[in-house]
């Protein structure tokens, strides 16, 4: 194989010094790559809200300057209506749900538009939604139920940015 | 909660305009998301080699600019000792390997180091071994078999970089 850079290599190489500075922090803060799971984006909302993730656990988990633990959600707009939860929802998360508060990011493609807040008590709904129907189905994990992102706009406390548009289709 | 925003969130916006025009190229050259899947690694790879990903594939296929199709394999050799190649190894997907040449990609974190290149001849030691295994074991698809770095870079033909040097116990 003979091959030849395509013209747009010269531009990679022009931004990669910043890519690689945008590493380096993300290293700093406990991403150890940017672009796996997401890390690009998380790396976003930590600095913004002086956030540390919580080291060697499952999911997005982190702690305020106070040491509070939250719970982190994030969804682009751009491609989905609704935040991921958990993959095997039972009551032994929604009790760990209950406990803490939330923090729902909102992107558009990487970048970061609008920061929510809500108190478990603002989430009930869904908790109580949630168990009903795993008790329901025979206590069967449910797989990855969504919140939704209007459900977060309406009911959740915005403290970074306007509230996005919301892209066609997504209301 | 009131935040305040973590003092490298100022290195983060300075580098930030730079992430987004990497963000830009990618999105030009059919990768939706660099924080995802290694997006932002395999765009390294595609320009540097003038290569294009075969849109709506799974995997990482990529073809050249004379239409023949290649089998893109990358791994970080900061984590890992060899390339992943497929969840459900089995000889269909054995068959599909020995009609294309490979090309190796070889990160140290999210930095491109080496490419190697190696003819589907050069893999036959692999590709017998894991049909042999596929019949002693009933039919049964192998989970991922690993192809090591150390034979990449011992068979195959270097075309970009040096050969990185291994970290220790790497060898």
């Amino acid at each position: 194989m003979t091959y030849e850079p395509h013209e747009d290599y010269q531009h990679l190489l022009t931004a990669w010094p910043a890519v690689q500075a945008y590493q380096a922090l993300a290293t700093k803060h406990g991403i150890a790559d940017i672009f796996q799971d997401n890390g690009g984006k998380l790396l976003q909302v930590l600095l913004l809200m002086g956030l540390k993730i919580v080291p060697g656990r499952e999911g997005n988990d982190a702690v305020d300057a106070s040491g509070r633990e939250w719970e982190l959600k994030s969804a682009n707009i751009e491609l989905v209506k609704g935040f991921s939860t958990h993959h095997h929802m039972n009551p032994v998360i929604i009790a760990k749900y209950r406990q803490v508060p939330w923090l729902f990011a909102i992107y558009r493609h990487i970048s970061l538009q609008a920061v929510y807040i809500m108190e478990p008590a603002d989430l009930e709904f869904y908790f109580k939604k949630w168990e009903d129907k795993w008790h329901a189905d025979g206590n069967k994990d449910i797989n990855n139920p969504k919140i939704p992102v209007t459900y977060v706009t309406e009911h959740g406390r915005l403290v970074y940015e306007t509230p996005p548009e919301l892209p066609m289709g997504a209301r």
